[in-house]
């Protein structure tokens, strides 16, 4: 008897249903264990500790490898083949019914790296509610249609590494960037278990995946404001970041008149300001920031002569986001004008909007419904691993509140109801998944 | 026949007049050696002489003791009896007519030390000029009531310490400052030959001068401008000083809605604009500057959490100053309101105004005026020694234009002949304090 036939022979008469119909009986019964999974949940927030309550596990750190160590042994609980990929991503199998080996594999995951003095939720949940999913399926003996993998990303927070290896996309210059934890990139896969040498193993072509699902949490404070459930990603917004570098004349701050002055930090504020209403004047929910800021040289009593600064867009729609940028480099023209200072602005690096699937979309929404939750429909403002993933396949994400919308912070929170409730949706929405 | 006796038999009849009728028959044809001076500067500007033209001579180089040597060595072309007091102050003394010591001194100088990467005007004009109008004293044979002391003050760009040490001001904790050369205060005052231990000595009571004269570079733009030979300084400006901390919310510059962030440095844009509007809001000649910015954690994707950045307002009058002090923080309660962030101001040092004494000043305006020269009358919006020997006797300020407005850089520039012409009315001024 293969495992199939045993879990059917459990059902009784369940010999006699697709398996389409079997899913669709037994799902209004099936759910996750919650209390199981937020009590997972606080044992990894064990490793990398820190003192405000949140934990700092930035990738390729020794609590990094030892809450990988954790996570694996999950795995093994829930039943899951474990292995660590060349890229040094977590992958955790489970076979199809009959060992079909025909379809392709359901992906779903997240990561359990986090920034330096960061929370317990962003990625935690994503990946040990993916463990749930399969702990449940295990303990209910369902095997699906698909292989399922779950798959934890490495260094999510360190610019998508661990996707990137696996779409191929990982450069020699990541390799050698070197992240808060002291290692290179390439350091830290060798140290996470990976084999950088055989990188081109780990690459996953188009359409060799079903799909990748990823619960997360909002990390915004839009769920929690708007009383809804779950969050139905639409797609992961587009980036573009420029470099701004204004300069003005340097100039004694007692001795210069005010109506003399080209003050680069006044026409710097000015541009703040600006930014602020450009992204605010259209109806949407685009961002644009200004993070990061230097005036030279710097002192109390030196008038600026130079400023450099960030600015970054975000939104769905990446047509709109240039259409905002001209609205600035207009706004920036003027500020030019009448402040006597020149702006200039570098061009960074851009991730473009990556659209989850339309099926995909349909298919979390009707999850959480079937589950009595409230839905919206709403972008990711945050890149994620997803965004790599649908590069090679369909994609889909799930969004429970974060209480304040505080995130990348220790005070990030979300509630053990939520936590459920968004693995449930993910358990729902990878059978529906198994079906299309 | 003693020197003063000399002079009176050169000028033939000059026997029968006061010395105050000479001195006045003599003014027209009594001028400085413009050529002269001119060249004593470009000899000067040798000495920590940088790539941009400028100099980086600050105080405690190697380029400044070599300096003062030259300085010396023009002092005692002069006839001036040359001595470095504990404080590490040059000084050029010129007895009185008869050797009469009854009267105080009559000091007038500036300094030679420089700002890293500064001009060769700031300080130089007014201490070559000083030495220039001793030489011319003395090739005319001409002795005043009153001895004069051509004083160099060391250090006054770290904090006016010369003048500090000149009236019992130089506290322990200034001397243990390190400055751009690498030394304390307390190492560089023995490298120029002074001597700490012997500080006592060099304090000046209130009243032990009979003024003090500086010639000076406008180092502002509105001499030039305006087309006017002279400045006629008012008074020093006082200067205050403090850390504005704006602190908001740091969160993730993705998944936080515009109508959702609390941004420290949009508030601190804001705020910048705000000392703009309110300082330019009133008439008068009164600055604010903000110098210093620092925005956290300052990351491109991360709104910032918190500001740190700095506000200094100078005038004339320190009760303006307060006013308009009192209408910044009232702008920055709407900021914090509107913006939901706090503001924190931390009030540091502060120089009290410092007015020229106003029979000094009509003495400069009518030195001026009999050479033909335009005036105007101007606060000193920078520091100088002046502010700081104003607390033991009176004195007066000379300003020659500074093309362009422009310094402590290399590209400061004066002309030859406002440097002349600045000299001259600093001798003509010296001469009538003379008669005071």
């Amino acid at each position: 008897m293969n495992r199939r036939q045993f879990n059917w022979a459990l059902v009784g008469t369940a010999g006699a249903m697709s398996f389409g119909d079997f899913a669709r009986v037994l799902q209004p019964r099936l759910q996750v264990n919650g209390t199981r999974l937020n009590e997972h949940l606080k044992a990894l927030s064990e490793f990398g500790k820190n003192s405000q309550g949140g934990v700092s596990r930035v990738a390729y750190s020794e609590a990094d490898r030892q809450g990988r160590e954790f996570v694996m042994g999950l795995m093994r609980a829930a039943k899951l083949d474990v292995s660590i990929d060349a890229g040094g991503n977590l992958i955790g199998r489970r076979a199809a019914a009959n060992n079909n080996d025909r379809l392709p594999p359901i992906l779903f995951g997240s990561h359990i790296d986090s920034v330096p003095e960061g929370g317990n939720y962003d990625g935690d949940v994503g990946s040990l509610g993916a463990i749930e999913v399969a702990q449940t399926l295990a303990e209910n003996n369902l095997w699906l249609r698909h292989p399922i993998e779950v798959i934890i990303f490495q260094n999510e927070e360190g610019g998508l590494i661990g996707s990137e290896a696996v779409i191929g996309a990982l450069t020699e210059r990541e390799l050698d960037l070197v992240n808060k934890s002291g290692k290179t990139v390439r350091e830290g896969i060798k140290f996470l278990g990976g084999d950088v040498s055989k990188l081109a193993s780990v690459k996953r072509e188009k359409g060799s995946i079903a799909a990748y699902l990823e619960l997360h949490i909002e990390q915004g404070g839009t769920l929690e404001a708007e009383k809804i459930d779950i969050g139905v990603v639409e797609g992961i917004v587009g980036i573009n970041w420029w470099d701004v570098t204004i300069e003005g004349f340097a100039n004694h701050a007692g001795t210069t008149a005010m109506n003399n002055r080209q003050d680069a930090l006044l026409a710097a504020a000015r541009f703040i300001e600006a930014v602020n209403r450009v992204v605010t004047s259209v109806p949407g929910r685009q961002v644009g920031t200004v993070g990061r800021i230097q005036a030279l040289p710097g002192a109390p009593n030196v008038i600026p002569g130079k400023v450099v600064c960030s600015l970054e867009l975000r939104d769905l729609d990446a047509t709109k986001i240039q259409m905002l940028y001209q609205k600035i480099r207009g706004e920036a023209d003027q500020i030019a004008k009448s402040n006597r200072v020149t702006f200039n602005f570098k061009d960074l690096n851009a991730n473009i909007p990556a659209p989850t699937d339309p099926r995909i979309r349909a298919i979390i929404d009707s999850s959480a419904k079937e589950l009595g939750l409230s839905t919206k429909l709403m972008p990711s403002g945050a890149g994620h691993d997803a965004q790599d993933m649908a590069r090679i396949g369909p994609v889909g994400m799930i969004f429970i509140p974060s209480i304040g919308g505080i995130s990348h912070s220790p005070k990030e929170f979300s509630r053990a109801k939520d936590i459920e409730n968004g693995a449930n949706v993910l358990l729902g929405a990878v059978m529906k998944v198994d079906k299309l």
